[in-house]
Parts: structure tokens; C-alpha cells; sequence
């Protein structure tokens, strides 16, 4: 009997997987030599019948040895599980980096609403991520922070993962821990900050199935020798104000500098970096993050790191976005109940500034900008929302109608971070 | 979202499955819309969470309409889940007809250790299973008994069943039973006797088991309209003597023919035929059954329906064996406490009988005969069995011997009738 039908007969009653059998189907998938239909029906019966423990990390330490591996164990980076007007890299990478703890990070290009940061970052002039493994190290070492597109990073992890999306296994926390850690093992950096989002905008729609997944991804990252930590933040609005690609950078390049920018992000940024720094073992980390914005020098970073990666540094100013503009206003008075992530995100997806296939191009000058904040008082024609770009505009507008909910009566202002561990 | 992603989501959950839902998947997966890999995933969810009845029904009563349908409301059939030496077609249904049931049979050849019934027709000269769908139902009308080929009856059972082979689904329950309904309601006899095999050489080891089959057979075969009720009966030694296409055949004519046959098959073959007659309705079948052996009868319709698909009706009487024998012979006295059924068909397979692969002839001449039954006491050097055939016949003969195991104190016979519905 094949080993993929082996694996089939243990799980389908509820039994374990011993490792070297996940690896010898996990090889044999990435092979061609496990058909589809016997991996779909593998993955099904890991969905109903779950895996312990120990089979999780086999997994995924399976699917990071499947292709090329990095390392970089003096490095921090941190992984987001995705959300709206996520602007965390953006901003506390460079802060990190500022305060000398070295960034290498493998980025993806993300499908959904808004790119993801590669696609963010492309939005200015020259910028490649396209960077070779020596220019990578390279970087690293003299600029303190790079972020490269994560290529062949775990092919295996990549392969399952297209499979699951289309036979509804998914949405299986082994099988998402397993596949988040393998491509962050894979990586290579020592220390690792997950940023799990939880709530409308995001796959995980409790705090308690963001603390499970936050769980799981600390104590896989520790089994495979990484230091971690996680956040469990709120997505029930946009994170900041801005959706999309160079708003997004805008916005963050405004936190950089110093200037005003919506609390939750600003609140959010910074604490990802002192984790990131803590990490790493650097104490008092809070003040180091406020000296490294006060003084420039984690703007200073950014634009070091934009120059190396072939990037118009002073273009940073002057982002293109956009002129075709529509501001949305609110319909009547009261208290902002909800303004709703997910609808916000299609919104910026049918003006240009996401993919719905793999193949769509980008537009970096499109986006939503949310004016208003949940449990802020606003007027009857108070503008809640400015849209960016001309294509699908009306079917935008109409989202971002539908996603704010108003109250007659005081609403509170949501907690940014829900959970830490 | 595609009628078998919605159907992976509900089976997942353990939710039941509306019945459009699943004839647009079975629909769908015939007509090759589906593909492999989701109906793996979602056969791997119904196998973890079930089905109800009524899905059940459905997905019978899908795979049932998803080719041509006939229609023999008068007529009487039995299926069987298939054991070892199992003759009973070959024996009850020539009974049946001489006792005026009509039977219409569609019939296969089975994969596994010795051929299905058409292969051990095919042991006579001339005889034929490929009959047109007008001969057929002339011959019913005109000789009371005709079994043809089951060619593309229940299409969608017959691909499903192949993924389910190689995906670990087999062995579920509601799988199982739709897959044996579906093909009997599209074959269209009006009256089904189901006998269900338990024991080693069978699919079901248990009598609860297999009790749990019998039930959903007959309920899913009334909820379609089809009078129906099963058996249960023992498969721990083969049934009778012989194992083998020529072999089994022989056997069965010494049966119609009133000569000494094994206890285990002349009651069981009485007791089904003398069923399937109560299923239409004829009284006091036991002594019909008796009276249509005793006289002449039940051979002659046989000898009838051999000659009207082509058979040379006199060959019966001198069937051609293979003429390397070799007998098998008992280590040491005792009593048989078990002569294991998978074990001599695994040697009749060794020796040529049945197919390994779809494609693999099957050799009519080859087989084994049992010589001993459960609970008889037998003396050192006593043969056990003989072997017909070359072929890997060192192999037959140390799987006949591992078969057998003997006891120093007295051992009970089987309970051939274990339970019945």
C-alpha cells in the first residue's frame, strides 16, 4: 500500500500519523507521485479528525524541508495573518531595523482585497524585490532590513495549500498552522512576531480561534528552534485609514516621520516593534521605538532600505495616487457603530487595488481612505470615506455605504489588541 | 460556488446533504464537471460524518438514474456481497425459475480471488453473457431465466466506486449500501433477495455488520419500490467444496442434480431459492423447491438457459478441470476448528481463477476443492484439499495449509444461516 493510502487508512479512523509517514507522503505530493484525489481525501480526513500535536509539527516540518531553506537566525521578522489597511510591516519593520535588530523577510504578493507588501512596496518608482540570495544576505547585513518575494520558498506547503482551496479544507488549524510555520521556518529568521487578525475583515472571526491559532503557531515556531510571540489584534474596521497601495505607504510613511496618524495604527506599529525587540533581547524596547520615530532614524531606515532595493527614495514624497476622487458621506447623524472591513476591502478590490485570480495586475494608485473611526460622533453629510480611482466606482461607493453602521446612542471605541502571548 | 464545494462545506460540518444537491454532484462527477479531488474530499466527509437515510436514498436513487434503467417488475434476483465458493446464483435462481419465478439477472465478473458469475458460465463451450437488451427480455419471457453482463448500468456507482478504491473509502456503510441498491434498482427485478457474507473470506467481519448492511439493503430497495429482504450467512470456510469457475459450476449441477453436495451450500441454496419464491408470493416454497430438484426440473431449466445463451447444454455434463492435481494433506490428526476462507481463495487466485487486475484473463479450468469441514475430525496424512492447477501452485499449496487449523478437542460446525430479515 502507498504511504499516501496508508496515511489515509490511520486518519480516517481518528489514529496518528507517525512522521516519517507525512514525510513520505508530503515528498511524494510534492513529486507528483500522490495524486490529487488521494491528497484531497488525505486533507479531508485530517480536516474531521484533527491532528495531535506532534503530527502538526511533522507536517510542517515536511513542508519547510520541501524545497530551499534559509537562514538567518539573528533576524526578526513577523507574519500577519491578513487584513485590512495592514500596514504592520510597513512600519514596524523599519522602526525594528532602526533600533538594530536586523529584518529578513520573504514576502508574499497576497491574493484578496489589497496586495500584499511586496505589491504595497511596488508602488514606488524602481523598487524590486526581485533580489538575488546574495544581494539578500547582503543587504541584510549592511542595511539591517530586506525583503525579498518569497519564491520557492516550502513548493510543498504551496502546492497543498491550492489543493485545500478547492476542496474546502482550508479552514482546518493544523492545516493553517502547519502552513503559515513551514514557509516562516523555511525563512530562516531567529525570532518571530505573528500578528493574528481576528474579526470581520479576517479569517478568524472570534478571539478564541485567534488565540488558538496564535497558540499553535508560538509553540510550532519554538519546536523548530525560532523565538516567538504573538499578537491577537482586532479587524473589524480597517486598520489606520488607508486601503490600498500607495495610500497604505503613504500612511505609513507619515508614522514614520513622526506625524498624526489614526491611534489604532500608530498604537499597533509600535508594539510590534518592541515585541520584535524583545525578542531579540533588547530591553526598555518602547523607548527605543519612540527615539528611533523622534529622531528620523526609522524613516532614515526606510529610505536606506528603498535605495538598496532600487527604489527612487526621494519619489517617497510624492506617491502617485489616484486624482479621480469621491468622498462618501454619512446618509445621517449619530455614533459610528461599525465600519466594516470586509466590505471596505472589496471596496479598494473592484476600484483596481487587489487580485480575485492570481494573474490580475494591480493598481497602485487606487484605494479607500476611512475618515471615520467606530464610536465617533459624525454629522448627517460628514464625509466617512474617500475613494481613489474611477474603475467599478459606484459599485465601491455602494460597499462602503453598506459597511458603515450608525447608532443613536454612544458607542465604544474597540480595543486594537485584543490578546498577547 | 460549485454544487460539490457546497456539498464538501455541508459534509464537512456533518450536515445532511439536500437531495438536488447531491444529484447535481453525482450529475456533475459523471458527466466528468466535477473532478476527482473534490469527490475524494467529499466521499472522505460522508465516510468521517455519514449519512443519513435519506440521503442515502438519494444518492442511491442519483447513481441509479445516471445511465439506462430496465424494467423487470415480475421478476425475482439476488445479490450477493461475495464470499468464497459462493454458488448460490448458479443453484437458487435455475430452482426459482423451474418454480415459475421469472429471474432477470445482470450480472459481473467481479474483481478478486475466483471470477463473478459470468466468468463460471463462461466454463461452458459456446456460452455467452452479452445478450441485447431485446434477446434478453424475450429469453425472460420465453425460458424463465436470463443473466447478461451488467455493461453501463448506474455509470456514476461504477466511477465513484473506482475512486472510492483508491481513496480509502470502500468500507462506509452508506457508501457501500448505495452502491449495491443503485445497481439493482437500475437492473429493475421487482423482487430482491440480498445475501449478505460474513466472516473472513467477506467484506463484512462481523454478524453486526453485516446485520447493519442487510437492514439498509432492504430498506433502500422497498424506499424504490423493490420487495426485498436478506440473509446473513457465514463465510469464516468456503461455501461448499469447490473454489474455482469449472469447479463451482460442477458442484452446482451435482446440487440440481439431487446428488451429494456439502450440507452448507444444498441448504443455503434451498433456503434462497424457497425465499425468492416468497418474495412473489408462492406458497409452501420449501416443498416446491424440493419437488423441483427431486424431479428433474431445476436441472432442466438450467441445462434450457445454458442453450439459449449459446452454451453447449451437453458439455455440462464434462466440463473441462485442469489435469495437475495435487492434494493437500493433514500435518496431524484433530478437529477442523477453521479451513479460513480468504486464504483458498487467495490460493484459487494464485493458481488462475480470478483477476488480480480488471484486465487479467481468468483460467476456467483451475481451482481448489475443500475436502474437510469446520468441526469434522480428521486423522494425520488425511487430504485436506486438492489443487487444481500449475501455476504458482507452491504458493496455493502453503496458503491451503496455513488455512487450516486443527484443534485436539472437539469443535462445534458453523452456523451456516447466521441471522436473516
Amino acid at each position: 500500500m502507498s504511504a499516501a493510502l496508508e496515511a489515509i487508512e490511520v486518519k480516517k479512523r481518528g489514529g496518528g500519523l507517525p512522521e516519517d509517514m507525512i514525510r513520505s507522503v508530503v515528498a511524494g505530493y510534492a513529486a507528483g507521485e500522490v495524486p490529487d484525489y488521494q491528497m484531497s481525501a488525505l486533507l479531508m480526513a485530517i480536516f474531521t479528525r484533527g491532528m495531535v500535536y506532534e503530527e502538526t509539527l511533522a507536517l510542517t516540518a515536511a513542508m519547510a524541508d520541501s524545497g530551499g531553506r534559509y537562514s538567518f537566525p539573528e533576524c526578526v521578522d513577523k507574519h500577519s495573518t491578513g487584513g485590512i489597511g495592514d500596514k504592520i510591516s510597513l512600519t514596524s519593520l523599519p522602526i525594528a531595523a532602526a533600533c538594530g535588530a536586523p529584518v529578513a523577510k520573504l514576502s508574499g504578493r497576497g491574493l484578496g482585497q489589497t496586495g500584499g507588501t511586496v505589491d504595497k512596496l511596488e508602488a514606488i518608482p524602481g523598487f524590486t524585490c526581485d533580489l538575488s540570495e546574495s544581494s539578500f544576505r547582503r543587504q541584510v547585513e549592511e542595511v539591517g532590513l530586506a525583503i525579498v518575494e518569497a519564491g520557492e520558498v516550502a513548493p510543498a506547503d504551496k502546492e497543498i495549500y491550492a489543493l485545500r482551496d478547492v476542496t474546502g479544507t482550508v479552514d482546518s488549524l493544523p492545516l493553517i498552522g502547519s502552513s503559515i510555520v513551514s514557509k516562516k521556518a523555511a525563512t530562516g529568521a531567529g525570532h518571530l512576531l505573528y500578528d493574528v487578525k481576528c474579526g470581520s475583515g479576517a479569517f478568524m472571526k472570534t478571539a478564541a480561534e485567534a488565540r488558538e491559532l496564535a497558540e499553535l503557531l508560538v509553540r510550532l515556531s519554538e519546536s523548530l528552534g525560532i523565538r516567538a510571540s504573538a499578537l491577537i489584534t482586532g479587524m473589524a474596521e480597517p486598520l489606520g485609514a488607508a486601503v490600498g497601495n500607495a495610500l497604505e505607504l503613504r500612511e505609513s510613511l507619515a508614522l514614520l516621520r513622526g506625524e498624526p496618524v489614526p491611534e489604532d495604527l500608530d498604537h499597533e506599529a509600535r508594539l510590534v516593534a518592541a515585541r520584535l525587540l524583545y525578542l531579540k533581547g533588547i530591553s526598555d524596547a518602547e523607548a527605543a521605538v519612540d527615539r528611533a520615530i523622534s529622531s528620523g532614524a526609522a524613516y532614515e531606515k526606510l529610505r536606506e532600505f528603498v535605495a538598496a532595493q532600487g527604489g527612487e527614495a526621494d519619489a517617497l514624497e510624492s506617491l502617485a495616487v489616484s486624482e479621480a476622487v469621491r468622498e462618501v458621506v454619512a446618509p445621517e447623524g449619530g455614533y459610528v457603530a461599525g465600519f466594516d472591513a470586509l466590505s471596505i476591502g472589496q471596496a479598494a478590490l473592484v476600484l483596481g487595488a487587489g487580485r480575485e485570480r492570481k494573474t490580475d495586475a494591480v493598481d497602485h494608485s487606487v484605494g479607500v481612505e476611512a475618515l471615520v473611526k467606530v464610536g465617533e460622533e459624525i454629522e448627517a453629510g460628514q464625509p466617512v470615506a474617500r475613494l481613489y480611482g474611477e474603475r467599478r466606482a459606484e459599485e465601491a461607493e455602494r460597499l462602503v455605504k453598506e459597511a458603515l453602521s450608525l447608532s443613536s446612542g454612544k458607542v465604544e471605541a474597540p480595543t486594537a489588541i485584543l490578546d498577547s502571548l
